[in-house]
């Protein structure tokens, strides 16, 4: 939006990250977040969640699940925010590391069973696997680039939320 | 959009979904599905998730985290997601059990340690844990609430995902 004084590697402020790390280094309790978003059903399968003061994320279901079909429904969401989690990765890693990115792109899929979601099945209602392929265009080597993805892939806030069990307590106000 | 020619619980479509459990009843294989997104860096920590033909889901970090602030960012997606996912699923368990719903809300909260993230520190990057407080306007009973909510947490695709530990592969192309 503005005007920078320096060119930055991949248009990533670095210095801000420094700076959130060296606090943290100072203090381990400065990297304890909380994070949050709200909900409101628009009737049907349609919804919207608010985060912070930016535009809903809209929600619905593709007609063969009865939904009407206007928005990417919840698991495209999470697949979008996977992909997402590990764009940012990548771009700070490849930055710390000095490699400049033309282009990056990350294809999603994820393979889910609706049986237990429709009831006709007890057990696991969730994605059964997921697989993130990225592609980047970058004149660093296949080395440098192994690196980097060995290290987001280490380091993804979502990418380990869905990879790992995680405490989740769903509760009735 | 258009007309409806009776009036329909929940504004759900509850036939449609019969349609499909019917179908998946008949072939259990029309149950598997699989979904997908495709994420575009747009250089900095903003990017952006396509769905099918959908207008594109922002992605950003706040400034504390080096960007731009311009969107929610891929954690605040994820709980996003999951609260869309319970919607739906409060609705369509809802609608199958005669229940009308003037109004759902659901909050969410998330705790988050930055030191894997930020390679301060080996281990889980995700979530440490969620929080996912569901509120109702019906006049459906408590009990008839309380199975209900019973019934969401067991089926909810993305809760599950969060929940439970989900095979993903992280491939460089």
């Amino acid at each position: 939006m503005t005007d920078t004084t320096t060119a930055r590697l991949n248009d990533v402020d670095i210095d801000a990250v420094g700076a959130l790390v060296q606090s943290v280094q100072t203090d381990p309790a400065a990297a304890s977040t909380t994070w949050a978003a709200r909900v409101q059903w628009n009737r049907g399968f349609a919804s919207e969640a608010k985060v912070r003061s930016f535009s809903p994320i809209p929600s619905d279901e593709p007609a063969a699940l009865g939904g009407g079909d206007s928005a990417p429904n919840p698991v495209e969401q999470l697949l979008g925010a996977l992909g997402n989690c590990l764009a940012v990765g990548y771009a700070a890693n490849a930055t710390v590391a000095g490699i400049a990115l033309r282009d990056l792109r990350v294809e999603l899929k994820g393979e889910l069973d609706l049986q237990a979601f429709l009831g006709l099945a007890d057990g696991h209602a969730g994605f059964n696997s997921i697989v993130a392929t990225v592609t980047i265009d970058s004149d660093a080597s296949r080395d440098e680039l192994e690196a980097l993805h060995a290290k987001v892939s280490g380091s993804s806030p979502v990418g380990h939320t869905i990879a790992h069990a995680v405490p989740l307590d769903l509760v009735l106000a």
